[in-house]
């Protein structure tokens, strides 16, 4: 599962003494929803330089999290908590913490009309179940909830250790953190300078393929480098750890030279870049216009390229041509090529290309056709394989690949998308090296 | 965030003493990854009506995982970890877990002929780092590992406290939870009856707003009801607990029925159901077929339809019409429509519709025009607003809708794709009331 970040997350023999992470509701230890707001809290503390030893979730129980509570303080310096500050019964987070340290709690009027003011924006009549929301212990701060009604808190209720709460709604979570938690973790005595990352993308290698070319780099301490895979492609992550931001890219760069002078063409791109977004980008930098066709991905390749904003420029459009008749009538695929070579081949993802090209005055087109499954496979033409063409004005390419019938149609169809772009990517990559020539 | 199932996760009064839950993985820590065997585990567990009341995450360090190993055995009756068994030096689990409770560890040459004959099956010799995975603690059984390397473990290193260790790869871990765990958790005396499950989905009316229709069962002890939302959707999870699994149904079938009775159209199906599964199905009894037309949604729709299994019985195809002469080329939509009402209004949007059903002969067309973002907006014409057109057999209809532009592109365009659905969904429901009646 990757290289550990030993620098960070491990760095010595303390067993304890960081900000430590309880999220709180039944629904989570029931599987019904994933954590993702552990997920993004730990970036946001690896960001900081924090140190981030260990993460818990409970139900909505009161002597659990009473007793939790009273244990986080024995060995953590900060307790981060997320759910359980709604308005019903279930929410209780809040009273079972001023409970765990024999505290008790008093109603905000500051808070209890702030409540009150958002209700009646939305044209409600604030009721008394809210009145509980504007309730805090003895001596917490407030930690303004901008967007929803539930506000966290800011408190100490013994020296040397704090409680910072927030709501279960990521997107209210989220801008508290940021508003308001983040600069007073900042700001405290915790961080141990920051860290810096970096993510890099690739395209056609595996996991355990890319990790044997980059061994030695995989064992290096600052930065660290930690593979990973998902939906196809291959992801490495860069982190390093420094005083200061700039320092930590400092550290970065040569690594990440390294890496790239390696693999070479593999890696697309870094951090927020999608294949999508690398083709938009080197398209629309030439001026040039795309148009797609697709069978066996119904769409996908279009809808992956139009989630990049401003994809407009570049996409003009295409055609689903998922039944044979539509190939024929809106891609002019003659008959005879889907007779003779079945609509899984080379020359009709090639004419499926051109036709959409013409079709549409795109200087590029590019076509997918395959047998994504779980029926329509046969022994020459199992589920799994795609033939995917790319046209352009210097020429036209198809072939296929077998992506296998194990994973699953929708594994099928993702590899398909990413494939295309893939070989787009890589034409437009050569066109330009010969122009460059 | 929904109605906690007091009966099984918060049963009673007792504080611990269920099955909990170890994740380990500095990845984990660091927010690299989402952790979906938490919630994997977490459904499992509910669904062999096992108590759980805690989920802990660690890092890979050994002094941590020791000292968390002996808390647990004093709360808890059986520790789930994962994570941790591979063969690097930052894989720790079981060493850390043998070392907590002063127990030696032993090679087990069962255990290291099956790894190194599934390496030699892939052409390679076993390395010395492979012999690690073969040491368990002395008194521990194999918990076998039909598709990896690294196996598991069923321990109870002291009266009362068993552990279960699973790698943290999902599919290796799924596999030995079905073939071995789950048996062996079933046969304990700590399954409390079972828990039967069915999750409802409805389309067009917001989560607060279902769950005003529903006060009074949403308070249910047995079933519970809990409703959550995502993707434009609200979903409601009936969970019955009892002695047989016929009997925890029998308990479910009255209230979803009257959930139904009250929800009208509102409610689009059961389970694994989803719009598009939904719609697909519909037209499938019928005989009729399909095709759509996308702007804004870039084959979105498309992609949503393709994705259900079968769909090419029923889609015929589409045209992503992204450009404006695209729409008039491909799907004759008169430049006239375009000067007078602009590219996203219902003439438009009809005129799409009615020209993908024309030029692929399909019996139902449905079109998508509308602003994602985060440009092109206008005062008349902001972000968000989306036009839809349903055109069929017994007419066409259009109209649009503002989802507003605070949730970005990608929520607009998902909400876009749904509403379309839903729109046919509603067309078809209504044609065959008409039919019948």
């Amino acid at each position: 599962m990757g290289t550990p970040l030993r620098s960070v997350a491990e760095r010595d023999d303390e067993l304890e003494g960081g900000v430590e992470l309880l999220c709180v509701g039944t629904e989570l230890l029931l599987g019904n929803i994933l954590n993702g707001n552990a997920r993004w809290l730990g970036e946001q503390l690896a960001a900081l330089g924090l140190p981030h030893y260990r993460q818990s979730v409970l139900g909505d129980n009161r002597s659990r999290l009473i007793r939790f509570a009273q244990e986080a303080a024995e060995r953590s310096r900060v307790l981060i908590t997320t759910g359980g500050l709604g308005p019903t019964p279930d929410d209780l987070t809040t009273e079972a913490l001023a409970t765990a340290f024999e505290t008790p709690l008093e109603e905000r009027p500051e808070v209890w009309a702030d409540i009150a003011a958002k209700c009646r924006s939305r044209g409600r009549e604030p009721g008394p179940s809210l009145r509980r929301q504007a309730q805090l212990p003895r001596g917490a701060q407030v930690l303004p909830n901008a967007t929803g009604t539930a506000p966290g808190m800011i408190w100490s209720p013994q020296e040397g250790f704090t409680i910072l709460t927030f709501p279960g709604v990521p997107s209210e979570m989220r801008a508290m953190w940021s508003a308001t938690a983040a600069p007073w973790l900042r700001d405290s005595d915790l961080a141990q300078g920051v860290i810096a990352s970096r993510q890099l993308h690739f395209w056609g290698i595996g996991e355990s393929s890319l990790a044997e070319q980059i061994e030695d780099l995989l064992a290096g301490r600052n930065p660290t480098v930690a593979p990973y895979a998902g939906g196809g492609e291959v992801m490495l992550r860069l982190t390093a750890r420094a005083q200061t931001e700039d320092e930590a890219f400092r550290l970065l760069d040569p690594v990440e030279q390294e890496l790239c002078r390696r693999t070479g063409r593999l890696c697309f791109g870094a951090d927020d870049d999608t294949l999508a977004s690398v083709v938009i980008a080197s398209l629309r930098e030439r001026g040039q216009t795309l148009a797609v066709a697709e069978s066996c991905t119904g769409g996908g390749l279009g809808a992956s390229l139009t989630s990049v904003p401003g994809a407009s420029e570049v996409l003009l459009g295409g055609v689903i041509a998922y039944a044979n008749p539509v190939k024929r009538d809106l891609l002019s695929v003659p008959q005879e090529l889907l007779d003779r070579h079945g609509a899984v081949s080379d020359p009709v993802a090639i004419a499926m290309a051109e036709g959409v090209r013409r079709c549409t005055g795109a200087d590029w087109g590019v076509a997918i056709t395959g047998i994504a499954g779980p029926g329509g496979g046969s022994e020459t033409k199992p589920v799994g394989l795609v033939h995917l063409a790319v046209v352009g004005p210097d020429g036209a390419e198809s072939s296929g690949e077998r992506f296998g019938s194990s994973q699953g149609r929708d594994w099928i169809r993702r590899l398909s998308v990413g494939e295309a772009l893939n070989r787009l990517r890589l034409r437009l990559l050569e066109s330009a090296a010969v122009a460059d020539a």
